[in-house]
């Protein structure tokens, strides 16, 4: 299991959403709620859009609650997009090159949930990236390997096309070798100007996950919440769990949907249907 | 908070004990049931006495569940007297010169609690140190300084007295800067051929301590345990927290009390009281 | 022995001075020419001015050459004033709080070079420090202590004159121990307006210490170089040793002088002298 | 580059080879002399046969020069047949995951060396690897797929046959990509009881590669040594650079050589010649 969150709206400081609001993903790495374990404490990473081209990643090996760095990077940095993952790492290796989120060119990926049997998958999905891409493959998860196929298939051009296709192929190839329920999990994406997340599992019960509800609704909900107030009509964040339980600030994503955040807080909600596809080995 | 073990016995396989306990140290550092905390994941050390001079440390800043050279050395090394400790920092932080156990030639020291105010305390406790040993404080917690006011004021001599010396001493400090109840904690300590363990706190809720059963009585309580059969008379644990919960096999040591455990499986128990001291600035 | 660089100018991605410059300090970590050793793989760090209130910083026990995250915090971030600081430990641990610059407020703090015998030193110099300041020392390095009684020597107030009468009772404590010629190094203060630098050595013969020319010169004496013609008037950088061998480009210090750097590449020279102070246990 | 050494002979605490000898493989880490790099401070590993099942393993991200927790374990393990490998890095990511030796049951693996353009041929020899055994490939090296590739054309069974049909392998599909002398270095290999070392590059260059001579021959060369003294008829060392320069004492093993050492002290020396091989893609 694992956490994760986005932000896309107005350039805030890192640290607003990491250590400055209740319950936020630093917290969740140490007491998560809603997660199949409450501890998250196998690595994690930072990506961030900003300066410099292309977005920054800061991956370690580190708990986030016990890592002095992300403190400093999280109150001097200053972004409109960023996406935070806290890993519970059941049993891959805890290394860097594990960390979410994953980067290819300005896109950025992260998941919470699970290949499962991924060790009698990982072959044939490797076999299905495209084989330039092969050797970018640097760590051993199989969210990296889910991330390549994605991009083998189109993520740049169609990212939740790109997402039922892959999620198709790993369903297709599971069944081939007799694996049950191969998908859980909820996926984040970004290429630095909109946001996309999907919740599927194959068996129809995903990891949570939540979207904020438009600024204006929050704002007259909790008139008298000053964190609230300074919200515009741009902000939006994606969380594997609520950071508060104040009613009406966050709307459940529902099994089997996938959205889209765009810049001026737009949120568009869709099925998400697995596809069958021809590639492959 | 934090949680620890040591055992004195029969050379067994670290890993026994550390992995193939149920609820063994290790699973306590991700779900402790008695702590103030459940997550101990701030880094942890092991001691041990066999092969070569002095005891042996390995000190790690990975969570213990994460640790793999952790399982390696678990399961190629036996030793007759072993400490473990699983670290949840406070504050201070996660770096190999804090975690326990602490050393000094052949004795190994761990502690789990806390002393209250430690900034406030730190200089005055310092300067209480042996000056000849002062540069040997190379980590910030105040278990490393209570270690060494330990040395001070004799602990090699007589472990638990030097121990009422230097909670005294403590307390008589905390008292003149007008800090309540400055110790909390249960210490463990060992030379190589004995251990002792102290559960005291200032007022009078120390943290937990138990210790084994003398194996003969566990096998009478649960003869059909294939695990407790290899137990001889020799064998004894101290732990923060039992790794099981089955009658018989753990004994409470009360708060305000000192134990002794001596080659032989010899287990005595002594009243703690802090003594004053005229040591100091 | 360790390496360490300043800029004062106009903001830059850091990357330009750590990645993209000959010779550059993470190039020196690996391979230094001018220090006692080429190799100054014991952590490193980087502290910077920008977005967010005071300095940030970065430290890491990872060698420079190697961490992939400062690859990306170069490469995300610009700043108008940055330290950086590559280490060879010299016997003190690799541990993130080992790692300059040092950090009070807006105050930062880099040295390069040893105090001799500190380990004798050690606790006389942690008297001299203010007792209110006195636990914020948390990790084991000279430089540390070093900082915090110029700190309580008035290095916010004065910086050089802090530096003088420090180093004159770090001397005066060294000579009533016996122990010769204790001060080695050059140092580099910041308190993200101006920069200072000291080089000098109780024997002498201080580590290497170069400003660079002023800008105007660089460019006459450079005219086809690109990354010259970019060099504003306001722009200097302080260096443990050049980046390249161009003549003309590095002036070096003189030992026993202190340089301040102001904004519009201003650069100050005066003799440096340490001074006796009645400051002490 | 890397360098690495190993020892068959009467059981000897680690430090001795590690800590011990002059110029010893730690020293190497730091100074290398006979390599392409005087530094290997991207993570090591040491691996051990003792107590407990199957060969240890202690795989660290730190130089081997600052990393505590190998001079407890070199000072408290002893073993009559270890392997430690110190790395550079070359462009793959310093994790434990990458580090040597690498293991399969009771086998240990190590390499100097490298693979040219390995990210081309990275997906073609993952190919050539037992899909049963695809998923156990944890890291990015290439030895780590060599490995693998050496275990699937059974390396158990005839460890210089398979390695001589391995690197015929590597160079008929670098060859059928158009890539020239794709394989560099120097391999160790052990099950536990005996210990084999290739030397060998496609162009026939290879690194350097020494074992040591017959120890009543270094005797006889260096009466006086203490050292030497205690070795027995037992005692073989092989190592990528000689740990000092006693005349005698280090024969250099020839390129496109295979030595054999088996307990006892024998050494036996072959030719090794890639072979073709109709396994693959």
């Amino acid at each position: 299991m694992c956490r994760w969150m986005a932000w896309l709206g107005q350039p805030i400081p890192i640290e607003e959403l990491l250590f400055k609001s209740p319950h936020g993903i630093v917290d969740q790495s140490l007491h998560a709620r809603m997660g199949a374990e409450p501890t998250n404490g196998d690595g994690f990473g930072l990506g961030w859009y900003g300066s410099g081209a292309g977005p920054a990643l800061y991956h370690s090996v580190a708990p986030a609650w016990a890592d002095p760095n992300l403190r400093e990077l999280a109150s001097h940095i200053e972004s409109p997009l960023f996406m935070v993952h806290v890993r519970a790492a059941i049993g891959s290796p805890v290394q860097q090159t594990n960390c979410h989120p994953f980067r290819d060119g300005d896109w950025l990926f992260v998941h919470n949930g699970y290949i499962a049997d991924f060790h009698l998958l990982r072959r044939e999905l490797m076999l299905a990236i495209d084989p330039d891409r092969f050797a970018d493959v640097s760590g051993s998860t199989d969210t990296e390997v889910v991330f390549h196929v994605a991009l083998t298939l189109g993520l740049k051009e169609d990212p939740i096309g790109a997402m039922e296709r892959t999620i198709g192929l790993i369903e297709a190839t599971a069944s081939r070798l007799g694996i049950a329920n191969p998908v859980q999990g909820s996926f984040g994406i970004s290429d630095g100007d909109s946001l996309w997340a999907v919740r599927y599992a194959s068996d129809g019960k995903p990891r949570s996950l939540f979207a904020s509800a438009d600024p204006e609704s929050i704002r007259r909900l909790h008139p008298e919440n000053e964190r609230f107030r300074r919200l515009t009509a741009d902000d939006r964040v994606i969380v594997s769990e609520p950071f508060s339980d104040l009613p009406g600030v966050w709307h459940e994503i529902p099994p089997s949907t996938a959205v889209t955040v765009r810049r001026g807080g737009v949120l568009e909600s869709q099925p998400f249907e697995p596809a069958t596809t021809s590639v492959g080995a």
